[in-house]
């Protein structure tokens, strides 16, 4: 049989299996749909709360000069006058005057209807935020906004967090949020959403330490994808041309990756200045500047803005994740090599018949202890090469497998996803060696006392 | 001095201390506020974080019979006519003709408004759904809903689910998002706001089978405050009479917490009957029933909802752990009792003195290790006495000092919260050691091979 590896896998693919192993579905899909939204499903929600658990490890709880925040979603509408919002957030349309249609005037390549042929009218901006009203009366004074970026709640809240940390620039605050985006053209599956989920950082420096700092960032969050397993070949820096800068903007560089689409961006990082808070400082009248002590100076600082999509960074693992290989007995298996950290699911506990005399140690003992710990699938049903193939789908990085030899020698077999490899452990040491390998260390490392975690190469 | 240790602590005392600590923060404070907004800080988030981590851990991944669900926000429009919300999920109000002010006709005690005494106009129903629109044209048409209960986003994944998990009832889906509702008089600090954070559980089950699941909900959901920390005596029952249930409950108990407004809602369990299931099926036109096949029968499942609040839980969470007491020296001191689960801080390293010889292993060897495993605070200002009082104000479970005997005999000491004991440990066996206890466990454990994660009081 041939080696069937193709070079990159195509979005329909992807959806493919999320929607047939539950990790997206289509939002509101027995109503036909609602457009470009959807739901992450059993396996998905794990995985992406594990892509913003891992962020949040990275840019917080191991970081001396971060903290987190959680802000509303619904904010005051002055916000959105200061940040620039109101005014400049939009896109330009045009409507054709025979079919109705409504298009983008900036995607248009001629100047009539692309549908009909039909007179289009001149382009309207059309701004890109969703609005709603807060209380009973529906008026312009109980209009708010669904906000269209996190990074906002983090400038308004800048001083609260001074105040109450005592921390001091430069140091950053990080964020995961929900934010919204009434886009025209949304598609390409999570890629572009009209409601999708951020990660964002504001990080705050003296004027002029914003150059290093900067640096600092794009390297930083550059290597945090491949730490976490993304090829490094899939990924690449674009600094931005002067003339595409956004207008708060000094400087940004996109850390894009080849996705099914091509090339697209994952993540930005751009240097704000001291644009948001000036704005902020002047529209509501409050002091937004941080005083030095030892220098007896005020400055507004400058912001570096790393700011990532939690549902971009979670296709782009799972594209990356995906392969086509050649399984143990040489037949096509489909295999997401998902960090362990990542992984939905850490362990699959698999006896290996379902007899009775193999539950009390897999189902009962087994299976009930690993998942104090880790994310656990047990599995009795079918061969055991059909559950390795259903593990390998879903990317699940080890197999346990419990056999009628364990009951007398008290050891079971570790099975791993990439190599295929299998290890034979006393159940005493299986705890802390699915430990150490789902952390993602001791894949080569003898850990102190004992000679079972030694990689599945070693 | 006398013993000061009030009866319960106020919600003034609480909005205060979570102002000034970073727990949670007025909404676009520097803008006068929004109403009934709040944003979390960072030890807020952190807190929040870990209770919905526990719900999780407890609801999901320790549970055989329950697979997690993320879905969005915006939904088709057409799910809100189907579940009854467009029409019922409203509140009666009414005007005064003179002072054009709005009231909650339910809520008034006379027949004349209560600001001018002025005439008052009939009661119109106000729909309590937030509405927006999605897509360039704002017409009836592309008008959508923010979901006012993360519950829905369940029903109409409930066949993905099953076919993509091939799980059986009784089983459940549990998710955790943001929902929406225009509340007229929201207030109470975080106890009711307009945006919110459900933790929500539907729970499929044989009908017949209802009854019994139903019980055990109630029991369990009951027990899992308990179970991190939330004082018996402040938790009560209260199944609801059959002409305050809700159009699409059979049964309903609420879980009531005295809160500092006095005994009210922390989380409802009601039995759904399979009004939701049915409503989807004949406004889809979709087979939402499950076919068993050892019976051969079809049916449409039965539902146990156990609906929590994730802001409400955490506001709980705080209130409980509140307490005013004597410290060592018979000092007043404000302490957070915080399941060391729950707490934001786990571990504070404090070195004795600021001197430099001390930096090297409080700083960057101890602070530096246990920041890999546990959310970390360094302090190095101000007496430890002062520091012991910030701690315990946050609720840290546990302080490391580190001072200059540390130096020659590798040992520091572990300051308890609670008892406000000591114990000197050996640094070797430190990350261990408070692994357990931030678990909760091995409080008065003798973990194997190691004598000094004895119990403050063993």
């Amino acid at each position: 049989m041939p080696k069937a590896i193709p070079e990159k896998v195509t979005m329909e693919k992807l959806v493919s299996l999320c929607k047939r192993r539950g990790f997206v579905f289509q939002s509101s899909e027995i109503y036909g749909g609602l457009g470009s939204c959807w739901d992450y499903g059993p396996l998905g929600v794990e995985l992406k709360n594990n892509v913003k658990a891992a962020w949040w490890q990275a840019n917080v709880r191991e970081r001396d000069d971060m903290v987190g925040l959680d802000s509303a979603i619904l904010m005051h509408p002055q916000i959105w006058k200061s940040s620039g919002h109101v005014d400049t957030f939009t896109d330009p349309l045009v409507d054709c005057k025979s079919c109705k249609q409504r298009f983008r005037a900036d995607h248009l390549k001629g100047s009539t209807c692309p549908e009909c042929g039909g007179e289009l009218t001149e382009a309207r901006m059309f701004n890109l935020m969703f609005k709603t009203f807060m209380g009973p009366v529906e008026d312009a004074a109980a209009q708010v906004y669904l906000r269209p970026e996190t990074a906002q709640g983090i400038f308004v809240n800048f001083q609260n967090v001074l105040t109450s940390t005592r921390k001091k620039p430069p140091f950053g605050i990080a964020q995961i949020g929900k934010a919204f985006r009434n886009e025209i053209t949304p598609g390409n599956f999570t890629f572009r959403t009209r409601e999708f989920e951020q990660m964002e950082i504001e990080y705050f420096v003296k004027p002029g330490a914003d150059g290093e700092r900067f640096e600092h960032w794009v390297k930083e969050r550059f290597n945090w994808y491949i730490r976490l397993g993304i090829k490094p070949e899939n990924l690449r820096l674009r600094p931005h041309e002067k003339a595409e800068l956004a207008h708060y903007a000094r400087g940004c560089t996109d850390i894009e990756y080849l996705f099914p689409i091509g090339w697209s961006e994952l993540e930005g990082i751009a240097n704000r200045g001291d644009f948001d808070l000036t704005q902020h400082a002047k529209h509501s009248g409050q002091n937004l500047s941080y005083f030095e002590e030892q220098t007896k100076e005020s400055y507004i600082p400058y912001v570096i803005e790393p700011s990532a999509g939690a549902d971009r960074a979670t296709l782009a693992f799972l594209a990356d994740a995906y392969a086509e290989e050649l399984d143990e007995k040489g037949d096509l298996r489909v295999v997401l090599h998902f960090h362990p950290k990542l992984a939905p699911i850490k362990v699959a506990v698999l006896p290996l018949s379902r007899k009775d005399t193999l539950m009390p140690l897999a189902h009962d003992r087994i299976y009930a202890e690993l998942r104090q710990d880790f994310m656990v699938q047990y599995d009795d049903a079918q061969s055991i090469g059909k559950r390795y193939r259903r593990q390998d789908e879903i990317g699940t990085p080890f197999c346990v497998t419990i056999d009628f030899q364990s009951l007398e020698d008290n050891k079971v077999t570790i099975r791993d996803r990439d190599s295929q490899k299998q290890i034979r452990v006393p159940m005493s040491e299986l705890k802390k060696c699915l430990g150490a390998k789902v952390a993602g260390e001791a894949f080569d490392v003898l850990p102190a006392g004992g000679q079972y975690c030694l990689g599945f190469d070693g």
